[in-house]
């Protein structure tokens, strides 16, 4: 930082795994590859160190070229020799001698945990990378005129669609609203005026619940959300809009209804015993105990062969005509295949993996994970992951609103405390330096889900959802948006966000965050930047967050306020023109500086040459 | 830090993995065991956080006591439900909510990867932790009369024994000065005058070098060192002596001398061939590119069968009578089963651990690892590693003589550079964090090796020197000296510090360097912290180290300088008798704080009630 506050926005050496940085973006196993640095004047030598082989090897970088503001870019040479091949740098200086990795510069030796990743396994499907998620949780999106004529089964609570949600307690799981897969499809038009492009699912098998978790089969769609005939139309119209459309397999557990659990009960002989973990008196693992819940044994053959050996397995025959899903969400990934000494997860990854790709070589699969995913991706397994604690988690707690206390999330007792910008850069830089830029930038990035408060509840206002959600639209990573948020809908703990969408009363849409979501998910669109640029930090402070999203075509500067202070002097940086949030066009000044607003909250975006 | 300097060393809360701390050190599978934090006064809440099957899970800990000095223990619990159960503490008071990991406290989320960890595996044998070892390079410790009886074979270059070393050049590895293992036997007098207890030899196979990792068979020992029936002799000289002998196994790669790999190279159909990487046109995969060192193919089921199946197996057979090994260092663990896409490292540990606990459950292997060893340690396979990069590394840096320019060590370009204090403290943390406080206790800490320069030419003289050998003998792990560095024997590089024992030059050897040695082995082992107390880091600055190693019996209080300085005071801390170095007693002033001296270069070690 400069005496007078400016900043150099040159001033640190930077890599990312963005193809301005790594030109080759699916590299195989055998090939060498360009890696480039951009690194401060002051730099004299720079090396790259891969470990091929479990063994370090240094090769030496060269100049390649020199920008007009001072900086040089560096290049080096990796052999891609293991399917994931880890590489920092080295650069030596008038600044002494230091290590790059995905963290930033350090001074000290590290493991390596935080070094960039080359990853030779097949790269998820190209679809992925400019996809918008939208995720439907169908009891509560829309309904069909059909939904009226259905009997509700025995164990639910017909609800008016206006039925005030109730977010804990017996009834919880029990309301059931009565929204189906036609009425997804009528409601189409919707997302379309948003901008998204991709629908997700929650479980649309049947169960004994309205959040449909409990599987009672993995063979038919539900008949209360239209059965499989409702499917393939909605798939249909889906696709019919270039779309993609994602299901939600649980791979943890089925329902206890599930007929693989109640003939492995009834009859310890049958073949679906070894489905499950039963001991010697006949009592079964569940998912955290919920005996409805029980957990699948990936010990078994036989499951890996239901789920996932063939076209009609579980997983393939959903992918295929006339349904056509373009992937899964894996329903606790986390916990699927862990269990005491049993380590199958990354096992089920590959598998399940496998059968996704195998059924269709551009379908997407991805993790739930309820924790810290870092050590299961990268894997030849998820694509990507739910992205909760390296965005969801230090987003709320930065954009927390004053005096709110929401219940636990993620399982932390005392629930979401506030923190400052720099807690929570270091936060979202602790977990996405620990992943492939591959495996973060085909990460869900998302605000809210059926499985949280939702974020107008936590952020409180519309301005700081705006920067919330401009956070979503603008950062690395899939954006995934919980419907109703969109609205400014509201929802204290993820029950109560299962709010019916208010389709009759639009009245009490919030347009203008309506409005705000169109233009930053258009802005994602228009600028190649946003969609698979590179991500330079430029600034932080309590309540200041600045990014530089780069790209060969013109890079984003980012501008995210959570409330007003001092403008933000930057040197290094050419001017360039708003094209979010209204702020004035940016130009140097006599000093060569960029100077960025101080009003807040705010989130403003401008484009750079 | 106080206002006048002082540091109060129970400021922040700690907790390691250490009896105070762990009570139960050998939990295993389904246990519930108590686990203990020391917090300051103003933390009001504390939870264990575990994540039991990939989900994190809460529990409430409970005051257990308030210490005089105002430090309150906690008490929580854990339930060992994975053999790595990690777990790590959320604090809750004044200071605001942050978590408690082996890194220390953070106020930020950050991943799993520094949590601690309870490991539920077989421990190590209860022998390695009181083990203080010396490193024998067999060709250059002591020649028997029968020494000269030999026929130097083809390859060798035949030295007298005060011939100088060629550290680099074809030279290197054919100097042949005769070294055998009777020759070590008549020399145990001087092991057992320094105080070490474990004999680590480095190969001992029959090869085409003075090294002999380039092993030319497994099924007998070198004649050129005795033969099988001078190790015979060795181990009982030895076992008789009550300590235990380690040898050194390539499970890497053979030498191409070997017949495993001369059987494999004439006869492509011979069931060699699957022992090594041979490619279609007949070329071979080799250790770094070394074609005398063909590389081992871990995926072929014979290699395991030779290796590790059964009492006649290349591990199991040396442990047995009448050579009766106490265990294996392994060398080249970091790329053993490594190769591309082959990843069999962690499958081939938990192999040779078999082999070897099978053989004899007392016995140990440990890996020597060139690299960050975080990610192939706590995984049922090696007990431990020499810890290079998390104490050699730091403390070279910390210690390096002024105008010193070693080559590269680690194969970092540029060699070795001055680092202070602090930068030194954060990469041993880096290290220690990342791995179960058992794994961090039973790797070995080393100032030197024959794959290194000796530390007397990295610190330059003998009070660096001093320093360097008490950091090795207090803090945690095993110590592991390179024959000679007791002598302050020189050596520029790893070939170089080959140097054969002086023994008929008493002249040349430094007396009080050994005297120090004697002095510090003995205090670690009148000392029962030194050697399984917990660990908590007091002060660190630039020239200047403090910790406590802590147990129920006494703690010991260690100040290590570079160089003189300012005193430092501590508060909080009662005082005690100096017990290694010759500063005055501590006690208390009036205002309850002790003061470490400033003289520098030194190293001191109080008893601590």
């Amino acid at each position: 930082m400069g005496d007078d506050g400016s900043v150099r926005a040159g001033l640190s050496s930077h890599h990312d795994g963005s193809a301005l940085y790594v030109p080759e973006q699916a590299p195989r196993l055998g090939e060498t590859v360009a890696v480039f640095l951009r690194g401060p004047a002051d730099v004299r030598r720079v090396y790259v160190r891969s470990t091929p082989d479990g063994e370090p090897r240094f090769a030496e970088a060269a100049v390649e070229r020199r920008d007009p503001n001072g900086d040089v870019w560096w290049r080096g040479e990796i052999e891609v020799r293991n399917p994931v091949t880890s590489y920092r740098f080295l650069l030596d200086g008038s600044g002494g001698r230091r290590w790059l990795t995905a963290l930033g510069e350090i001074a000290h030796d590290v493991p390596d945990d935080t070094d960039f990743r080359l990853v030779a396994y097949d790269p998820p499907p190209e679809w992925a990378r400019d996809a918008v998620v939208y995720q439907i949780f169908p009891d509560r999106f829309a309904r069909s005129a059909a939904a009226a004529e259905r009997t509700p089964p025995h164990w639910a609570i017909p609800c008016e669609w206006d039925t005030p949600v109730v977010g804990s307690g017996p009834e919880t799981s029990s309301q059931l609203y009565g929204g189906d897969l036609d009425g997804i499809a009528s409601r189409l038009d919707h997302l379309d005026r948003l901008g998204v492009n991709t629908v997700y699912l929650t479980p649309i098998f049947p169960a004994r619940s309205n959040h449909r978790y409990d599987a009672a089969s993995f063979d038919h769609v539900d008949p209360l959300l239209g059965g499989d005939a409702a499917l393939a139309r909605l798939a249909d119209a889906v696709h019919r809009r270039g779309w993609r459309l994602l299901g939600d397999i649980t791979s943890n557990h089925t329902g206890d209804a599930h007929p693989w659990f109640t003939s492995a009960v009834s009859d310890p002989a049958s073949p679906e015993r070894e489905l499950f973990y039963f001991d010697e008196d006949g009592a079964y693992e569940s998912w955290c105990g919920v005996t409805s819940l029980p957990k699948l044994d990936w010990g078994s053959a036989e499951l890996r062969r239901r789920f996932a050996d063939g076209p009609d397995s579980v997983l393939a025959r959903w992918l295929r005509a006339p349904y056509g899903l373009d992937g899964w969400r894996v329903d606790v990934a986390n916990m699927t295949g862990r269990r005491g000494a049993d380590a199958y997860t990354h096992d089920v990854a590959r598998l399940l993996r496998r059968a996704v790709t195998t059924a269709r070589p551009d379908g997407l699969i991805l993790a739930e994970h309820g924790h810290d995913y870092t050590r299961d991706l990268d894997a030849d397994g998820w694509h990507g992951t739910m992205n909760y604690p390296g965005f969801t988690d230090p987003v709320w707690s930065w954009l927390l609103a004053e005096g709110v206390r929401l219940p636990n999330f993620l399982g932390v007792p005392g629930g979401v405390r506030r923190r400052d910008g720099l807690d929570v850069l270091a936060t979202m830089r602790a977990f996405a330096s620990r992943v492939s830029w591959r495996s973060f930038t085909h990460s869900w990035q998302l605000l809210s889900s059926h499985d949280s408060a939702r974020i107008r509840s936590v952020v409180g206002d519309a301005s700081r959802h705006e920067v919330a959600a401009g956070l979503v639209c603008t950062l690395p990573g899939t954006p995934m948006i919980f419907a109703g948020d969109e609205l400014g809908l509201r929802g204290e703990n993820g029950e109560a966000s299962r709010t019916p969408m208010p389709w009759d009363r639009p009245q009490s849409w919030d347009g203008a965050t309506f409005a705000r979501y169109q233009q930053l998910i258009a802005l994602r669109r228009a600028e190649p930047a946003l969609r698979d640029g590179g991500l330079r930090w430029v600034h932080a402070e309590a309540d200041t967050l600045v990014f530089l999203r780069e790209a060969a075509s013109g890079s984003v500067l980012v501008l995210a306020r959570r409330a007003p202070g001092t403008p933000v002097r930057l040197v290094g940086l050419p001017g360039g023109d708003n094209v979010y949030g209204g702020a004035p066009a940016l130009s140097p000044d006599a000093e060569g500086a960029i100077t960025l607003p101080g009003d807040g909250p705010t989130f403003q975006a401008w484009h750079l040459p």
